[in-house]
């Protein structure tokens, strides 16, 4: 089963290559990972996507309680949460028509040409992973160049009044 | 100085701990890092934002270059690239004249409320790191309640004909 955790850690060197040898020593293939700067500065938060058996999983999110650099570790299972991430892609079209066909595309997907000159388009957009994935696969018709996308980032989502 | 790199890698476990652990053995901290896969499965993309001394950052590089996972790298210092990050930002207001005014930002910077009640809205925006700052920095005013942002991805600009 896919899992998405989400780490809290302390903005330390070394605490990125610990955390991700935890999981690549327990064989787990991570199929996503981000890690950007919180609010406050001395505290970074890791997303990390894995797909692996639930039980280790269970075993490694507890080992990473225990490092002296872990703040907190969510694991989504378990919550809803918004889970989004983002992509750019690099696609060339030289045909007229082919060309519309594309512009109509990034409208349908509320994409970004970010830059482009007469044949290369620069695009950006964000969603979760299915619509992504879905983005790309489109892209595909098309000709794609190059490829970066982020990873996912979550928060859980927010909790209904009433 | 900052540093933004690029690494195709070969999508198998262990890469990704053992390249943040070429970084950190040299004392670079890493101020973002993202690990997606490219439209090729068995290839990934890492995006890895430093700062240190540059020459020892070519020497990291140099050994990056070495690793047999690693298909290219590519320092983003001698080319324009499109730098592009994407956060998620849960922020409360309880009074509505500052529920206006946060509508307004929202509309402002181009961001979306993917997630909302009656007091929390949960934002998505993109853009490069300094946006993504500039709107952290004016959701403070308001109360942050949790941030998740992706780090950077990188793409090389379209080259201008003519």
């Amino acid at each position: 089963m896919k899992h998405t955790i989400s780490v809290l850690v302390e903005n330390h060197f070394g605490v990125l290559a610990k955390i991700s040898g935890l999981f690549s020593g327990r064989g787990f293939n991570i199929d996503s990972l981000t890690v950007g700067e919180t609010d406050d500065p001395t505290v970074s938060r890791m997303t990390i996507v894995v797909s692996g058996d639930d039980r280790i999983l269970e075993q490694v999110c507890k080992q990473l309680n225990k490092l002296i650099d872990v703040i907190k570790v969510i694991d989504f299972k378990d919550s809803p949460a918004a889970c989004r991430e983002l992509l750019l892609v690099k696609v060339s079209v030289s045909e007229p028509v082919k060309r519309v066909e594309l512009l109509d595309y990034i409208r349908i997907f509320d994409a970004k040409v970010i830059d482009l000159n007469d044949k290369t388009f620069l695009i950006e957009v964000t969603g979760d992973t299915e619509r992504i994935d879905s983005f790309i696969n489109t892209m595909k018709g098309f000709g794609i160049k190059e490829i970066a996308r982020t990873g996912v980032v979550a928060l859980g989502k927010v909790q209904k009044s009433g």
